[in-house]
């Protein structure tokens, strides 16, 4: 057991000196003032910290086969690295080749994740449409504590879906009581202006984006929210990078609908002006999709977050070592798209957001956790400081400072998008699971510690979303 | 001592079976499933029953003087009629004359309370400026308890105050770390219409909403966003009633501008049809500002509240009987303005909101508790059901019905708007100061139980914002 | 020749009393006040009359084969029925099937519309994409006096092109010169909602708005937009019938597009109630895509056109008579989409426009005919009253009225949708070619009078787009 | 009598080879191709030129007494500016101190304006409102020519009006088909700002801006757009400088409201750059309300006049010279408020619009003079280029350059806003009632060879405006 002492606990709600007290079969038995210890017990001094929920990343790419290579962070090495920064709780994509098995391809995820050092979950992708597909979707949910599914808009020719396929999934998704996930960018409008920058000789990585301008993530946007109203049915649109897509998520939200977007704490802090590094390396690292954005799009996104148009935020973590990154040496459109970043979100978040007056410290606990297990319906075990809660938890310093640097960091790849900043606000302790698995800057993980996180269907929202569908 | 068995606790955040125990201190000690009762406790069976936080009313006019007229409800019997539908705390409005003092008007107001039978704080109102209100607003948020100042930008020649005003009271009130609300309406347009229709002839209560047509509240909305605005200062504008006035407060925040949104229960089911009733008092008994609305402005106030856009319900309680609105018989700007409502908020959101699939039950206690007690900084004493909370709840039963009358409402006033509604979903107990003060029909409260809520300056959301101004 | 004498000429920019003199080549040859009548001249008192531009109508079907049936109205009925209502100029639409020539399909239309009465132009359809498609393009362009193609959205698995050919084509008519139609409307989502409707039995007529809401049409003229700000490309959507449509083109314009809308006279007037007349074939001869809407939208439509926003007036005029709607008696899917309206285009425009104080005269002119000449590029050929336009006039009465009907309007299909509505306004004489070719109520035209209309490339608008594209 | 040769005509509608003959009593008398000169005629050569209507620059200040100075450029050296850039009509504002005679006003300007060399004619403002102003509106628009009205929300404690002034006078001025224009900054908050400035020791030129940001302007438009909607009146807002007033434009034309918006040439090409100019005196210069923005507003500038958001395009011509200006060394409120522009209004427009493909020809015609004609009911007699219209023309050199310099322009003021900017398009001649007033450099102006044009009521617009409100 652990009893983490003199700490001011902060949740999506409020903030109260309390202390928490862990039992060891990884939950949470009491959080009040001055508990007492019961014999045995360990504890920890959390005396000028803030006791808040472990971070959740709903957005990671954990050795992802993906654009003819494979990521190079892996489950264990992913999840230390999210340790290190506080997060507690990851949720992966399972994609399956189109045509293949979604089954299939989720078995073949949850053998990868075993060497998982905290808990995790995941998002399936459906890439194409049939009756198998159909069918599998049932299983998942029903069986598998699988209650979301991804779409991709974009990457033609691999894993895009048409309007079609959505209209199909989404459709079932909410029969079944699970959200769908969409990538929101125009893929055919993608194709067409990487093959005309190709055919005009522009190669390189500053090409990206010009490939890939806001509008065409803004289109998407537009279109799957349509989609989603036409059906009735509630989606999440991951890694929202544009103005034109928040203003999209925002106005259907003012008509009623429910729409969520998720953030990553890579497009708030780092504009496009990264492609324009005359160094191929440098620029290729942050070939990623959505792009970097004109420096403009990040008002956007902060009030977003601040006002709760945008719910979460995530990493899209997927991680490409500089030999990968060169498969697209002599073509931008080879590049695998990527950047890492699951160590230093919460960092990120605090120093970029609530030093700033931009969050309150309640808002940052909301948007690094609490909404995500709402969302994805594992609240209040997960995202929450409370009896009878997983017992993961992040001990905030929000004074001191740490220097971002690859040379340091606990991610497995040979470069950090922050490298060089100083942020102020940094996770002194992580309590994963009820044990201290980083304590001032020591990692303390085991491999497979991690546990598989079932999510039941069903969530407040989709019932409400149900429940309309069936009112007269 | 009470113990509430056996009930499904819901919060702005969670539902989950527990217990609830309170003490003789009107506290809640414990929130858990099976719970012991000590010794001497009274037991409460919750079985079938939601537990929720008792509804605050943030928006109330008890035996306020008027238009030449007294509101007929006083505290003891508005609170009492509050209690009966599941509120346990209301938020009503020091009115200084013209040029009296700040301080003197409280002390009035604090003397009228006393008679109530539950909680209560005030919203004082800025009503002129000059070096005494500045004065004064330090003392009453000093001294009294109180972290927000009422702003009326109508009734011309009585409270309103121009932008002059406006911008002084709303920077005294960042510098202090209080809340400015504001009565968006523009007082020169209402007053111009009014002469205008009267001029014409038109002197029944038909014309009341044609004096104040929705972009009156439009304009004044965004006019007050803008001076708050450019002062960086949050503020919360009561009694949004148009999609206008909504979508005014929806883009502010998406700028990252603090601006919070209440919305009255009326608004969101009555619409601008009853002015057309051709009995004289009828439609007099609607005589409200701002006015009802054609029926399109619903949706937009209900799809705020779902997406967080809007954030509280009230009831703007004004209770004026037939004789009072007779006043007004040749000329319908005399006709004292206001509608009763407060017995009747939280069956009308449950019904309209919950059971037709637009608000989740965690959503209705946010709008009509939680939300209301975190922006007045009064969280989580007040609307949370947690360990060392006020013991203010409601133990609701969401199937059971009642059918709206004046005839067996516990209003002080001789009409009901929803006169003939059946809504499912009411209060089976309240609890208020840890005692039970209505069960199951039965009212059971004492004259002078209600204590006087003192509310701290310097929210998280008032301190973000103050942050923010001093962050270069 | 032709001397009218003593009427007011009203153009898109003034109004003001003079004669305007036709010679015998078809042409206008002087405008002027108090002109002399050359010797052998005609003359026509035109008195308290209106003298406009002849109307043009950029949005007709005649004899078009088009889900198993084929038009009723020809081209020498329509344009004829055009000319009893002041309409002297069309551009129809050359669609080739799927996979066939644009060559050869405009070639035919060529040929079906030689008997033509007054003057017709066209628009080609580009309904698949390949290699032949983008040399037609060239020849259409530089040979044929085409300088418009069309492309539908929706009408899935018949006339639908992706996004992809979308890019291609629109990227094409750029480089030629030439400015591309739309239909906007998302066909997977139409398709998906034909196919749930029609399992759930819902087979009437009054599915067939269900299928195709507001935000289908919206999603698609987003979508469209998006895609031409890619390209830098102008383009031009018809038929938009929503505020949805309506607001995506302001937004577009508001950001620098050159965006252009097209509304067609019966979305101004009609609403859906059309669809629940009970008679079936009440319904059916409204099914129409885009379907009529909620009489709200019709607000959006006028303001559009008032504003200038949305440029133009047509009518889709597509006529089906009882016998060929009845294909649909048991699938509202097979019902042959289309309404006619050539015959009452302005009148409708006038009554509900002008008269009502929503449009001036001179915007009346500018939305019936000038502005298309304008964007279509063959101003001041058409759409201008001046010395060197081609002689097709109307000379409007705008105080005598007329009642609809079916049993006396000249278009060749069997229903009226205008049935019985009494319009104020009305085509007193109109001349077409220098001749006039109905006069009080007396259709005098010429089977084969009416001439093929070259549309050169490069419009001012184009050219400036073009310019854009290639400026620094 | 004057036949000019050889050129191209562009007006707002096309553009078109024709000659042009104007009169000895300063009309044109034909328009058209290969004129015959009659004996005795002066003939000119605009081979290569484009002959356009001359330039109406609405909106200047000459001799205006404001804020303690007399701004330098009087009615003859400013006429005389502007005719060496092609302007040939200017409307001027007629400012009665606050309390004073309209009617009065309005003589004491017609005197001072005898001395210009071509046409004008005066907006009078209406700054205070009783039963005289009231009167004087009726003189003016009866008897004096005049039909617009000025309206200052800004200049507290000087003109400015209040809300319930601009509701009197805009009804006052609707009833009488006069049209309102209104200077649209939210005065209260100025003075706030500025009063806060002061006090904190900022009194440079770089405190102007800060007191006056962008959502002060937009808020004013957002609320005379509201007040005149109220009202059914159309309106005209002057020197629209923002996205936000842009916006608010636009939105309210969506909705059907009939407003106009003008942009001041300097606005779309000076960002707010200027201000950080470590020189006081260079900064001073720039100073002027509203004033120059952050370089993104521009976009919004642009494309609201391309789209026809925006109509008109003026200079708000103020000149202040540097003693002038130096009344503010110590407090940027002392600064004599305005910048000189009407000499380089249309190269400026023709340079950075037409030549980088934002505007077509005949767009920039629209903007510099036809739309302006119209909306102040002087079209066709100005704004045209046909017979019967006065004969001010300008023949433009698309090709020549010239550089801007305070030592080489015609305007009576020591420095020049686009000193040093090189700019395509000129005026090679200006023809002033008749008279070639400019010749390639050669300024042959005369003295009081300008008329003032009476501007009837009620134009096309107001008509409708009127009927609309009187349609049931
Ligand atoms: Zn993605
Ligand atoms: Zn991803
Ligand atoms: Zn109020
Ligand atoms: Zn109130
Ligand atoms: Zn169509
Ligand atoms: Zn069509
Ligand atoms: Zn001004
Ligand atoms: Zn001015």
């Amino acid at each position: 057991m652990l009893l983490i002492r003199g700490g001011t606990v902060v949740t999506a709600e409020t903030a109260h000196r309390a202390d928490v007290l862990c039992d060891d079969a990884r939950r949470i038995v009491a959080v009040g003032p001055d508990l007492e210890a019961p014999s045995g017990c360990d504890t920890l001094d959390a005396g000028g910290l803030l006791v808040m929920p472990g971070g959740i990343d709903p957005h990671t790419h954990m050795e992802m086969p993906f654009m003819g290579s494979v990521a190079s962070e892996d489950f264990y090495t992913g999840t230390s690295a999210g340790v290190a920064g506080g997060t507690t709780t990851i949720i992966d994509f399972v994609i399956p080749e189109p045509g293949h098995s979604l089954l299939g391809a989720w078995k073949d995820w949850r053998r990868k994740a075993e060497k998982s050092v905290s808990d995790y979950s995941f998002h399936v992708a459906v890439t194409h449409w049939d009756e198998k597909v159909h069918e599998d979707m049932a299983t998942l949910t029903r069986d598998c504590g699988v209650n979301s599914f991804k779409h991709f808009m974009a990457y033609k020719n691999a894993l895009m879906v048409d309007d079609d396929v959505l209209l199909h999934s989404i459709s079932r998704a909410l029969e079944l009581g699970a959200l769908c996930n969409i990538h929101a960018e125009n893929g055919d409008a993608v194709a067409y202006l990487q093959a005309d920058l190709l055919k005009r000789g522009v190669t390189g990585p500053q090409a990206h984006p010009i490939s890939r301008p806001p509008s065409v993530e803004g289109e998407a946007a537009q279109r799957v929210i349509a989609i989603a109203g036409l059906l009735g049915a509630p989606i999440y649109i991951v890694h929202v990078s544009t103005e034109e897509a928040a203003a999209a998520i925002a106005a259907a939200r003012a008509r009623g609908q429910r729409v969520y977007g998720e953030v990553l704490a890579q497009h708030l802090v780092i504009d496009d002006s990264v492609y324009a590094d005359p160094n191929w390396l440098g620029a290729a690292q942050h070939v990623m999709s959505p792009p970097f954005r004109p420096k403009h799009h990040q008002k956007a996104l902060w009030a977003g977050l601040a006002s709760g148009q945008l719910q979460t935020t995530a990493t899209d973590h997927c991680c490409f070592c500089a030999g990968q990154k060169e498969q697209g040496l002599n073509d931008f459109t080879k590049i695998p798209n990527g950047t890492p970043g699951i160590e230093d979100r919460m960092s990120v978040l605090w120093h970029h957001g609530v030093r700033t007056g931009k969050l309150t410290p309640q808002e940052f606990v909301a948007i690094t956790s609490t909404n995500t297990a709402k969302i994805f319906n594992i609240h209040p075990r997960k995202g929450s400081v409370s009896a009878g809660a997983d017992a993961d938890l992040v001990l905030w310093d929000p004074q001191a400072s740490r220097t971002v640097s690859a040379k340091t960091h606990h991610q497995n790849v040979d470069y950090n998008i922050y490298e060089g900043m100083t942020l102020t606000g940094l996770a002194r302790y992580t309590i994963s699971g009820g044990k201290i698995a980083w304590a001032d800057n020591d990692l303390r993980v085991t491999r497979g510690a991690g546990r598989y996180v079932e999510r039941p269907c069903f969530s407040p929202d989709m019932q409400a979303a149900i429940h309309r569908k069936s009112t007269p």
